[in-house]
Parts: C-alpha cells; sequence; structure tokens
C-alpha cells in the first residue's frame, strides 16, 4: 500500500510490488494485521517521510507469521522459528503482504492476545516505554500530565503510569472523554476547553512528567505547569512548531524538555526500546493490567477509508487492517 | 560580607554577626579564603537570592578548617577531624569568619592545592561535572560545545571533557581567547563576532553538548547545532530570558534543552553533585590534568572591590577572597 497522491489521502494505491528480501539482520515476516497509526495519514499527506533506506509502503506495526527468521533471535537467546506468530515494530513497510523487520524489533504476541489485538498495541507500548520510561525515567510518586489523556497514547499512557505508582493527570475537551480517563486511572481530570492546566497543577506542586502532542501552543503554559527537576516530553505538534520559551522559568525549576520520536532512531536504539517494552509492559498486556481498545478491523485495500475515519475523528480506538 | 544596597555593588559591608551554629547534619568551618563568583556579584545586585532558610551573607564556596564536625564523615566512612583542612560548597555564606557546611558538601582539599587555590575550584569543578556528566551524560567520542570558552568555566570544561576523550568547540569574541581556549585543548575555535557558530559546526554533524551561558539570544542558533541526540545545557541567561523555540528543529533531531543551577538544590543532590565532582575530579586536579588560574587574592573587606574588577571584565581567572 503506497501513497499515490499527497493532496488525497483516498489516494492509497494497493499494487503488486517486488517481495522484500530481509538483508543481513533481517527476519521476513508475512503480515496478517497492520496498525493504523496517525503517523500513517501525516504520511499518506506527504509530512512524514520514511527514514532513508526505507520502503515508501506505509505502515508503523504488524503482526504475522514468520516465514524467513534468517538467524533473528529473541532477547533470551532461543531462535525464532518458521511459521512463529510474531509482532513488529517497523520504521515503514507494514500496509503489506510481506515486511523486512530488523532482528531487534521483533516481539512475540502477549500472551492471550489474538494477532489483530496485538497488532493495535505495538507502536503505542514502545512510544509511552520510550518516552515515560527511557527518557522521562518515571517512578512512583511522580505526577505525570498527559494532554489528550483520552486517546489512544493517553489511555495507555494512563494504564502504565497508575501501575507504576504515578499519579495521572490529564487533559481533554469534553466530559465523556475526561469520565474515560478517570476509568483508566487518571485522579486530576482538566477540560482543556474551560479550565487553565497549568493553574489546575499549581496547587498540586506541578508536573514531574508531561508528555505532550501539542507542540508550540502548549509551550509556555507545560513549563507554567512543571514541577522542580520536571521534564516535558514533546512527541506530537498539533499545536503548531514555533513557540516562545522562558528560559528563566525553565531555569528556576531546572526543567528539561525533550522532543522525540520513534521513526528515525537507529536500529540499535529501537532493538533497546523493543526489550524494555517486552521486559516492562508486555507483562502487563497479558495479565490484563493495561487494555487497549480496537474500534474495528478492516480489509488493507481499505486503508484510505481507514485513514479518512481517522482524520475525521470518527474513532475511538484503534484501527487494524487485515491483509489477506 | 552582607550586601547593603543592591543599587550599589560597592556597598557590601563586613559587619559583626553571630557565629552560625551547625545543626544536625551541618559541620562548623572556620573560613581561610572564599571563591568569588559572577553568581555573587549578581546577588549583590539583588538578582540571586539565596534559598529559602539560607543566610544571606554572600558566598558559595569556601576552604578553611574544621572547628567543629559535628559527626561529619567522609564518603569512605572516615570521620571530619578538628582542625583538619576542607573545601566546602555552599549555598551562601562564604564571605565570613565562619560557615556551616551540610556534611555532604564538604570536601578533602586536592593533593598538592593551597587552601587559596582550592577555594576557586568548588564551584566550578561541581558545575561542571553536573552538568556535562550528570545531566548531559558526556562520553569519550561526544563534540562538546562551550560557549564563553574563555571564562572560568570554559577553560575548566575544556580540559575535563577533552580528559575525558570529546572534542571541545569554544566560541569567544577574540583570538586572544580562542588562543587560550586551544591551549587548554579546544580544536574548534569560533569567534563569535565574526563567525555563525551553527554555521561552523554543521560540517562537523553538529553538537552532542552545548554548554550555554547566554540563553534566549542563542537558543534558535543553539537548537541549529545540535546533533542527533544532543543536549543544549543552559546554566546562564547572559542573552535575555525569553527566546523563540523551533520544536519541529529539536524533534527532528530529537534534541533536548536541559536547564539548570547548583544552588537551589536539595542538601540529597548537592551531596551527590559533591561526591560525584570528588569522584571526577579531584583525581585530574591532584595530578595536574586540570589547572586553574588564579588572578588575584584581595582581603575579604575589600569584597566589594572585588565585585567591581569582575564586572568591569578586569579578571582573567578567579579572584579569592582571604579571611582574617
Amino acid at each position: 500500500m503506497v501513497q499515490a497522491n499527497p493532496d488525497e489521502a483516498a489516494s492509497l494505491e494497493w499494487k503488486a510490488i517486488a517481495k522484500p528480501q530481509p538483508a543481513t539482520g533481517e527476519a521476513l515476516v508475512r503480515v496478517r494485521f497492520a496498525g493504523v497509526n496517525r503517523a500513517d495519514t501525516l504520511q499518506a499527506q506527504g509530512h512524514y517521510p520514511p527514514p532513508q533506506g526505507v520502503t515508501d509502503v506505509m505502515g508503523l506495526e504488524v503482526t504475522g507469521v514468520i516465514e524467513d527468521p534468517n538467524g533473528a533471535t529473541k532477547p533470551d537467546g532461543t531462535p525464532w522459528e518458521k511459521d512463529e506468530h510474531v509482532a513488529a515494530l517497523l520504521s515503514g513497510g507494514g500496509y503489506a503482504t510481506h515486511v523486512v523487520v530488523p532482528h531487534g524489533q521483533l516481539l512475540p504476541i502477549p500472551d492471550g492476545f489474538s494477532l489483530a489485538e496485538a497488532a493495535s498495541i505495538i507502536e503505542v507500548a514502545c512510544t509511552v516505554w520510550s518516552n515515560l520510561t527511557d527518557v522521562a525515567g518515571m517512578k512512583a510518586g511522580d505526577r505525570v500530565l498527559l494532554h489528550g489523556g483520552g486517546g489512544g497514547i493517553g489511555t495507555f499512557a494512563t494504564q502504565y503510569a497508575t501501575t507504576i505508582g504515578a499519579d495521572v493527570a490529564v487533559t481533554a475537551g469534553s466530559q465523556a472523554k475526561l469520565d474515560v480517563c478517570k476509568r483508566y486511572g487518571a485522579t486530576t481530570l482538566i477540560n482543556y476547553k474551560e479550565q487553565d492546566f497549568a493553574e489546575e497543577l499549581k496547587p498540586l506542586g506541578g508536573a514531574d512528567i508531561i508528555l505532550d502532542i501539542i507542540g508550540a501552543k502548549y509551550l509556555d503554559s507545560n513549563v507554567k505547569a512543571l514541577a522542580k527537576d520536571g521534564r516535558l516530553v514533546i512527541i506530537g505538534m498539533q499545536g503548531g512548531v514555533k513557540g516562545e520559551l522562558n528560559i528563566g522559568r525553565l531555569l528556576s525549576k531546572r526543567g528539561s524538555i525533550h522532543a522525540t520520536g520513534l521513526r528515525y532512531r537507529d536500529i540499535a536504539d529501537k532493538a533497546r526500546i523493543v526489550a524494555g517494552t517486552q521486559r516492562d509492559i508486555w507483562p502487563l498486556l497479558a495479565n490484563g493490567t493495561i487494555t487497549h481498545h480496537i474500534d474495528r478491523t478492516m480489509p488493507v485495500e481499505k486503508a484510505a477509508e481507514a485513514h479518512k475515519a481517522l482524520l475525521n475523528g470518527e474513532v475511538t480506538g484503534k484501527i487494524v487492517l487485515e491483509v489477506g
């Protein structure tokens, strides 16, 4: 599935291309399900090109069957076997019948998960782990502010953070969404249409960690909302690219600002993140501590429709594409 | 020595005050030498108040003699003894005959150092260690950009970074200062009056770490000058407080911005920094790898003159005040 015309989200084209050949250090996976991410819609619009050397076929996470392990081993040293079920974090190439995957980006299917369910949690789990645990060093007792608390990342991050023992504050745009956040464990619920989140956080002493998808529009308020030694982690810029930073305020808190992403990391870094995610999050999926909702499953040929549904805000949870 | 009138740097007043009494966890030190820092001149101008609960007597680093160890032990567990020579990192109170020091902020005098020499390196050593090693995680092979390379922090940081195996780039405002930087080990020499440092760093792939004392004025260029996964550490705002941050550019590099300081940290954090500094930097002072220059020694009663000399740019190296 490649994007045929960036001006038209519906122009995604499902066409025959050469089957990818695994290079050294890569396995060949026959795809069964591919998760749909907001990043895919950005790529379809021409805003999020694949890293150099990566296929322009879209898709950042899949589950499927190992067709050729090509020497891949699991973190415990045992080999991946042909025909084994597998999940994979990708730099691209997931909306396809076959994809090549660097060995370090292969994961087992979490216990009790179907292939469809598993395809919906790889990207979000690695994103949440890499930002909250790896970048921000989240620990018990931290206050974590999540913007877009009702979204896919927000609900996943809320469950993970509360399990670690953090207090979760969220922003969302409706009481219905805040109710969802509360059900997942958030204790401070802020309607950004009616409340100033920095003011709401002030009596609580601010946030040790803020996970932000807004960018410029929230920059000043985010710095205001930080606690001493607080860390603002920006992973999206839905509210613009350039904003004024009050360095004096940041300095008075010894705060830090991190802007991160998963896709352009090198394979060693991705392998480290995948391993950390498997270690810290996979057991929480297997034992039901973290749940994640699939909105619908659609055939991969309808990827353009899936993107439209996501962009139109019709989706609560994840869309998963089925291949073959 | 207290500041009598913030509008007049020369109004520093040396007067009799009650001898400080060590509380639990504090030792009493009879001061022999106190280092003069730019931060002291800021405090004298009313811009850098002591943390809550700390004396308004100025002075952030001293050497002297233990008058009452009050149970203090060294990192190796042996007790500090009465009359032992000692160095101390302070939150305030150094321009005085006596000062109380939290146990974790006591340090031995580096081997081969006089008390006067040692009084000149405590604050700079802890600042450099906490920012380059603790905050930025400097390691061999990193490229480190130091603004104000010819200053006290710049020359110290250059020697420390090159010893660790980092490549050091510096900015300074004259060829004479750049020559000094080169002598201390800097390999990329940038005259900020004639060159754009971000442009100069570009062909080198950018800086993994930038230690910045300028703030707003350099914010955009600093982000431009970062390498992938680069860390900008801001410890001063000589160029202003508010600046525009291009979050998109920061995100494209997965960069981070840290604004830090030593003085307002809690005593556990300071003890950790002092211990790290003693472990990593004290041996480099003792064996002559890092040298530091005292410009002049003056009697503590002339602290106001010392501040004026520093503010007038008449000083190359450190002024140390002698007490008694």
